[in-house]
């Protein structure tokens, strides 16, 4: 498989699903043989047949797919007449240029809302949407968003900045009683770089610059931001500000907190900007903190000016299997500890190590043989147990030096662990599975198949603790509720910090049969964050509150420091126009 | 010189000065042949003769020192009576044992500035203090914090929180338009850790702490926090928290927003904290993010939870010389671009290289002989000269692979740029030398020499050029002045970022014989950010803003940033028992 770089997609077809997630070239069909292709060629899994995934499916969930028996997708999908502000409607016109807005019915539906399964694509997929935007309007440069801010809170509009869509904390959701015009924000068209400056290595950026575009951009200058949330395809610059993103490589290039210097945000009250762009200040309480994790509640994000590097000298991939999961999280304590970790390191659970297996092409005779000799090697030489191993992928980056140095002590360390080296291809392919693995949702909806991925931040010492809870209570409540077949729960360890872990799930079942299998569903992904905090995990690592995790909001702040957050959004935005309620706002609706 | 750690300060008198800098058992003493010393043994240039410091001192300011001219110091320090607040006492004495409170007029007076030259300590030493605070609190819990706040709230009393007392940014300078009574809170006696959790490595102190008995107790257990400002032996948590602290071994250990994880600070509407200590999470706006930079304004930080790491491995000291500043530079930005920042890499320029040697012991007739071979070596085979040399400090700590690999590193880029290593026994001397120099503004203070340190960020390309600028306006204003000599100024630059530098003045004259020589330090010191700032530097990297730079607030934010700012102090503190107005509070005195 060729190495197909995010920075070669400007010569693929951009065009987006729209209401599913991703593009359009790209899904997941079973073949006639029963066999499952991605179709394309964007992803290192596109356009070969997977014999395994079917079969890995059901035995996984306990069922039998019935390949014929299609989830109905509502092909007439209502959108109800706009809610119409005709003096600012008509302000608007008279400031912004008339290919700056749509009141188009299907591009005001595909603006509301992201990609949260529950609340928000079974909705607009198989029901319908209680409320949709009134008007889209896509702002080309900082002043005509400013001018819309202006005009939004002199007519009393509701504002919704929007940027890739693909939030999964139901952040785009609607607040059904909104009475005012509310109006879809769309950023992408401000996705101009404004200037690079090379020596001190950093560049100021449009804010609804999506991150496929952005590291395309300055990779023909010899350049990377460095930031790979998962959906670094389609998510925006502003988006990350916004929900306080995490990327895959943040140990070199770090979160967007880390990677981001300045940001300027229009609020009704005004620009939220620093004046000068500087490494590091001490200038009191520090504004641009307001941005990030702001939700929308605040004010639109126009640009933002941020870190670069130079393209690394090496780029290596790597990958490491250990005996089982507490060995690999006890390999990842000593690495980090050891001060020598790589852009990214990440350890999947024994589950998501056989399906990484399941989404491999039928084997050659000669790749056949060599996977006999490698289980082989495993089982009877080291002792491992194929259906107890966990898998670590590596991506290094950086000078030659730092890279070996790197590898060295990653050896050594998984040495002392029992760990064997699965090779760079294995490693590479762990990685680029990611944005491809987001396809996989949308595909097993169509069969009755329902599923989500949360995240959690949790110390070290709770990382076992926490899976297992979230293990036995999915069990339970899958029982409780009688669903068919098992729960899919997988946990991966994608960011470490010093005194933590980010641990990613996947959870799914199969509905088929289930009446109202969304809310089931949504019973349960409460039940498990209840069970996550329960158990010494965090709201969230970085899909963010919205309003998902609102009714857990009240465990992680002190009410004076719930009152300050509003009192805030009273200062910048006193009339509401950012009205979107999430996260502290959303908390009166609980 | 033996290795005189920080660790050993718990053996020491700790009796500080009061009003100058620093501990009583040392200070700089000048011989009866002309030679200076260093009373005590608490420092590495404690206890020898050092013949090269006068004649330093008067090349370097082009005077004559007259060392039986003695700045007469105030002696009869006036303390006006205080004004009491007889309910609120009352209540006091009712809540709080009698030996948390002290209206002794020593008390008062000490606690009534902080470091900052001009306007605190002239004022204190040599005419007198506008204001001083009406009565002393040690709280000893939070409990006893929070219910201090609440009386002062119920009983319109301002409160002033006060920790190592080094501020140099005047934020300590009370309000001489304060009305109310003023109450000092003393975070000292708040000095506990209450929990080191060692599995995820972080632990949660009282922010009284100060940074020697934090390192100390740490180091007990085998721990470090690894936070060094060069205020370290007397500063404390809540204060770094309060101003923004940066520490020298920041690449390693963080500056305090990295090491920090939970702030608890108790305003008059509540206490504001995370309720869930986490590495990292998406939570919306963060609000410890309030704590950070609050320079007294919003509340009383009672404690925090703080990133532990194990003592290091190993700790290597190193030095380079190179042959001029710039080319120094050079060598910073390439070992930065490399990514193989030691925990601390500072550059010294010609005239603090000098100064250096100007501390030295009068050398055996070995060491002449070494050092005349040196000296031969660096002018004659490598063509440096002596007087424009600079020179860089090293401290390396990690495992023993980390620091190969560093050592290594810089190794490689410094000759690069032609640098030639110093040995690490002078690069120990470097860094060490920070502690004790700090004890030489109040030795000079004696003999009519003004000075103070102020400090910038820049990005990296506005190094030369905010230097160059800060050199010549301060040639210009010391002749516009009349000023006798000339001045000494001389940048170091103490901390590298990806995208710039923090640079370090230390900037000084001979007032003698100049009328209101406080006044006009003070109108150089404003021009010299003026231009700092007109050249491309920042407000400040880590001294804060206070109300010594609150005419340059302007620069660095927009208004509405400035408007939110006041609205967030409006909800956390309606009354304002927080009266201290720093920063943008200090901004309508302007």
């Amino acid at each position: 498989m060729a190495d197909k770089s995010l920075n070669k997609s400007a010569d693929l077809d951009e065009t987006t699903w729209g209401h599913r997630w991703g593009y359009r070239d790209t899904r997941f069909v079973v073949n006639p043989d029963g066999s499952v292709k991605v179709t394309g060629d964007r992803y290192a899994v596109s356009g070969y047949d997977m014999p395994g995934f079917i079969p890995f499916l059901e035995e996984t969930l306990n069922i039998k797919l019935d390949l014929a028996d299609i989830k109905p997708e509502r092909a007439d999908k209502p959108v109800p007449d706009p809610l119409v502000n005709a003096a600012f409607v008509a302000a608007l016109a008279a400031a912004l240029p008339a290919d700056r807005t749509s009141d188009d019915p299907r591009e005001r539906l595909l603006h509301s809302h992201g990609q949260t399964t529950v609340d928000e694509i079974y909705q607009v997929l198989y029901t319908h949407l209680n409320r949709v935007v009134d008007l889209v309007v896509w702002p080309q440069t900082h002043d005509e968003a400013a001018a819309l801010v202006r005009l939004a809170a002199e007519h009393d509009v509701c504002l919704v900045p929007y940027g890739g869509g693909t939030s999964v904390s139901a952040a785009l959701k609607l607040p059904a009683d909104e009475t005012r015009m509310i109006v879809s924000v769309d950023m992408r068209r401000m996705d101009a770089i404004e200037w690079i400056d090379r020596e001190n290595m950093r560049a100021c950026v449009q804010a609804g610059i999506t991150g496929s575009h952005l590291e395309a951009r300055l990779a023909e200058q010899g350049l990377t931001c460095g930031h790979e949330p998962d959906s670094v395809e389609l998510s925006t610059l502003g988006g990350w500000i916004a929900t306080n993103a995490s990327g895959m490589k943040k140990n070199r290039y770090g979160n967007i907190e880390d990677i981001v210097e300045n940001v300027t945000m229009v609020t009704p009250a005004g620009v939220i900007e620093h004046l000068v762009n500087m490494p590091r200040v001490s200038m009191g309480v520090e504004p641009r903190h307001l941005a990030f994790g702001s939700e929308g509640n605040l004010g639109l994000i126009t640009r933002a000016v941020i870190r670069i590097h130079e393209l690394p000298e090496v780029k290596e991939y790597g990958s490491y299997v250990f005996r089982d999961f507490e060995t690999g999280t006890a390999f990842l304590y000593d690495l980090s500890r050891a001060g020598a970790l790589p852009a990214s390191i990440r350890l999947v659970d024994n589950v998501q190590f056989r399906f990484g297996q399941a989404l491999k092409a039928r084997p050659t005779g000669q790749e056949k043989l060599m996977s006999r000799v490698q289980q082989t090697v495993l089982e009877s030489i080291k002792g491992f147990d194929l259906r107890k191993m966990s898998a670590a992928t590596v991506v290094m980056e950086g000078s030659a030096a730092e890279v070996e140095y790197q590898k060295g002590e990653i050896k050594r360390i998984a040495a002392q662990h029992g760990g064997i080296s699965g090779g760079a291809h294995n490693g590479q392919r762990g990685y680029m599975l990611t944005y491809a693995i987001a396809y996989i949702r949308d595909f097993l909806t169509d069969y009755h198949i329902i599923g989500e991925t949360y995240e959690t931040t949790v110390p070290w010492s709770k990382i076992h603790e926490v899976i297992a809870a979230v293990e036995k209570r999915s069990t339970e409540m899958h029982r409780e509720f009688g669903l068919p077949g098992k729960s899919y729960v997988s946990p991966r360890i994608t960011q470490l910090y010093h005194t933590g872990v980010c641990i990613y799930f996947t959870h799914g079942f199969s509905a088929r049969g289930v009446e109202n299998p969304d809310r089931v569903f949504a019973a349960i992904e409460h039940a498990m964050r209840e069970t996550i905090m329960a158990h010494g995990g965090s709201i969230s690592h970085h899909h963010g509150v919205g309003k998902l995790r609102r009714d857990f909001i009240g465990q992680t702040l002190t009410p004076a420091a719930i009152d300050v957050l509003r009192d805030m959004k009273t200062a910048a935005d006193p009339a509401n126009v950012f009205g979107i309620a999430n996260n502290v706002f959303a908390m009166e609706e609980g």
